[in-house]
């Protein structure tokens, strides 16, 4: 197996071009359709597939921790017609259905760190879509504060996923065309039925685009409203800090990295996720990696490689090692730490975080050494998990503990902490936790009480009940899963981001396995061949 | 093909008994396994099918509009060691995909009913479980005021469809669990992969049942809690109304009903819905049928029949026909009347417009004679669809109107108004419709100026432009087109409801299609076979 790499660097893109200039960061879209991310399919039009956004996403990582001083990125195309013709159907028809929907995971996570970039870093986006904007390509743009599109009587903005291919827009794009932008529900469902897409003044009369602008004006406009974007940013980033390659040791059953451990067991369909403590306390002068970045950063790019390269590992221990104290050390210094990287680094802690909740796997906490230390940001690793095994060992020495971390800021997709989301209901609960944790450690047995852990035992049994647990849930059928961790997980409250992984997600999930999508004849499958799709037309 | 009837009375009841005592109802679920649905199966153990559900239905509808003394219902069974077994195995193995879909969306319905009624109409509900409660059943539990579990050392709650189906509890179990009941997500975890359930001490101490009773101490204490239940009610009903037969005129391409009709041309793939207008102006004293309760009464059974038994039918049309004034003094007599029975009219009606939002069938409402009369809670129709079309006639004859119907009471599944939820993000825009529609009839040219109409021609186009929206509609895949719409039409705030229409429903549906499930190894394909199912182990 080949192993995916989320990493690259702007040197090394294949498919996108990154400037800055004092506040404004330009990012061209200018896909090479000869490095498609796997043989089979050649990218045409500024399609994109996994690459491309790799490289995207890279791309606004980089911005919020390498470039500071940029205010406003904007989003444009090297092509003169075309903006960006969306997914590449192709890649998508040769695809596997996990494949797929970790795809659009993945794609879907990328544009919402666009949003998260605007609403916390003070980093705006602009898409100036000068051509066609279909499928994909739209849900970039509608993923940016603004959209420009030329007024060429040509160039549309367009979801032709429906009519074409019989699957939905893939990467939020139904949620956010109502639930964001707020266009209006009945007008969404002329657009999304209309391959050609809208065009000229109907796109911005119904708000799918906020700016219409003429190929005379075009330079000058875009470059006024990326001004603008940029001069309405208050949040302020910095100091620069280079993010450096994570160079993990990857062999077919263990990726090692500094401070995470991802060991996969693939005859059993279980795996182990380890992340260690600091070895030092944190600064955040931007001199050196703080732990609280690597670690997390090393984190995700772990779990995307369990998405991606595993799809066979049904459930992960996750297990923690090292100074509790010192874990806890981190997170005040961080929380006090008033430079805007400090702040870049929490954010970045706190998607890392979302990754994991999204990340369509069983997870078990596992508390059963004297180092164990899920305390602080470590402990919303298994607050977040789906359960929590402790061990009751005799001189108290396992136990979990609580920091600034936990008051509220590492917030799930529901908004909702996830000590409030385990306490769903039970107001004043978290609190109580908080201020028994300012106390000191808790022991399993007490953590057991208290709610934190779902299950502590002692010697004698505990070894045999976690075995046959990991064993039975490895055992399950992986999809009944996915369903019911995504239903039990994300409690209470609903916003824009749990409306697109919880359910367009599962409506896509279901669409795309099909026979009308992607059966023998079927319109995924039959893109672009000469036959036409054949439908079964029993509706649900 | 033998059409489908949701219409039943309790002398006809095969699978449940319906007794009052004062306040007090009873239901008691003894199904009879010699009567299922449809051949090829038997009901054992209390397990149900839509028969069982159809008989429920109509049970919860006649205790609110027939029984208004009672004011808790009690559910129990007539087996010694069992409640309900859940929803049968070998009826969903031999069923198609839609129709499971839609059985599960049916029970669903039916259980909210049941919450809805507790909420709003002064009729609380208990279940009384002198046994097994699996699955299905215990969704049914879930839906009620308070859960009585028997303390025999053997009887357990339990969903072992996760485990032992590679399913998921498909009533909206998942979601009752952890928002309704606040039961915490670890726990949920555990008991939804134990296929045995979870019994005494810890099935009270987890909150998954309220009460924990002895069987010598049983019948003291269940009546102990329904009394408790039936005091704690504040809504009174009445006066008792007789609901009767409907009898519609069934054909293959018609239902006629007294103030409905629907009809069906199976070749294109397209129906159409037609509601008249009152013949007079109604009163809520009882003695009569109001055409508020009628006409919703017809409305409902017409959508359960197109649903269940006319799956192909991708698009329909929804006209009305009459006098809009006296559909608005309806509106007006049932705001004003203040009897029990006037609400329960309004309620329905609500229930009845939940049911078109949540029907995965394109309408597209059309106002195109000049006796259209999309006023008040017709206008209800012509908002929850997914597109409007007016024609432009000469003399605005063709209009809509607004009643005090349209100001916020007929709420969506997401607890917006249609006005609302079309103009979601628009704040005071709904205000401003019901204040130009207390001027007067909207014609078509300004109804699409305001934002009612999605589309309004002159007879140039409308004819042309109507006829292919409909065929493209009719060309397109249904499953996207159920998937979009699901997205496009519940914009705005996510609620117990929503959760359950619109995430869970969509991992059951994708998960139903999926081969670990429903494939010829899967695990409901092999139920109660010698054989162990076959799973693929890619998770997405």
């Amino acid at each position: 197996m080949d192993p995916t790499s989320f990493e690259t660097h702007p040197s090394r893109y294949k498919h996108w071009r990154l400037t800055t200039n004092g506040d404004q960061a330009t990012l061209v879209m200018a896909v090479d359709g000869d490095h498609p991310h796997k043989p089979g399919y050649e990218l045409k039009l500024n399609s994109y597939d996994l690459s491309v956004d790799i490289e995207l996403a890279d791309a606004i990582q980089r911005l919020r921790f390498e470039y500071p001083e940029v205010k406003c990125v904007t989003i444009t195309a090297d092509l003169d017609r075309v903006f960006c013709s969306g997914a590449n159907i192709y890649m998508l028809g040769l695809s596997t259905h996990s494949f797929k929907v970790n795809f659009c995971k993945f794609t879907n996570e990328t544009r919402i760190y666009l949003e998260d970039a605007s609403a916390n870093s003070g980093l705006a986006s602009l898409a100036a879509c000068k051509g066609t904007t279909a499928g994909g390509g739209y849900e970039l743009a509608l993923a940016c504060d603004e959209t420009i599109l030329v007024d060429d009587g040509n160039s549309a903005v367009s979801f032709p996923e429906t009519p074409l291919l019989a699957v939905l827009p893939g990467t939020g794009g139904l949620t956010r065309l109502v639930d964001k932008r707020k266009v209006r529900r009945d007008r969404a469902d002329v657009f999304c039925t209309t391959a050609e897409g809208i065009k000229g003044k109907r796109a911005k009369d119904w708000g799918l685009v906020d700016h219409l602008v003429s190929r005379s004006k075009w330079d000058e406009v875009v470059g006024e409203r990326a001004k603008a974007l940029a001069a309405k940013q208050t949040v302020t980033r910095g100091p620069r800090f280079e993010l450096t390659p994570l160079e993990p040791k990857i062999t077919p059953e263990k990726i090692t990295y500094r401070f995470v451990e991802l060991s996969i067991d693939s005859g059993a369909r279980t795996g182990g996720l380890v992340v260690r403590a600091p070895e030092a306390v944190d600064s955040f002068d931007a001199s050196s990696e703080p732990w609280s970045l690597r670690a997390f950063r090393e984190l995700d790019d772990a779990l995307l490689r369990l998405r991606f390269d595993y799809p066979e590992c049904n459930v992960l221990t996750v297990r923690t090692h090292g100074d509790a104290e010192r874990v806890r050390a981190c997170d005040e210094a961080l929380a006090k730490a008033t430079t805007g990287f400090a702040r870049e680094v929490r954010l970045l802690q706190r998607r890392v975080l979302k990754r994991y909740d999204n990340t369509a796997r069983s997870f078990y906490a596992v508390a059963d050494t004297a180092d164990s230390c899920f305390a602080g940001v470590l402990l919303e690793l298994a607050l977040g998990a789906d359960r929590f095994y402790m061990l009751i060992d005799g001189d108290e020495k396992i136990a979990v503990s609580t920091s600034v971390a936990n008051g509220g800021f590492f917030t799930m997709s529901s908004g909702l902490s996830r000590l409030d989301a385990r306490f769903y209901g039970e107001a004043g609960r978290a609190q109580k936790i908080l201020a028994r944790g300012a106390e000191g450690a808790i022991p399993s047995e007490e953590a057991e009480q208290l709610g934190i852990a779902t299950i502590a035992a002692d010697d004698i049994d505990f070894e045999d009940e976690l075995r046959i647990a990991i064993e039975e849930r490895a055992s399950l059928s992986p999809d009944a899963l996915t369903g019911m961790e995504a239903s039990l997980r994300f409690v209470g409250p609903e916003t824009l981001e749990t409306k697109i992984f919880g359910r367009l997600s599962a409506w896509q999930n279901w669409i795309f396995t099909r026979p009308n999508s992607t059966g023998q004849h079927g319109a995924l499958t039959l893109y672009g061949q000469p036959e036409r799709p054949q439908f079964q037309w029993k509706r649900t």
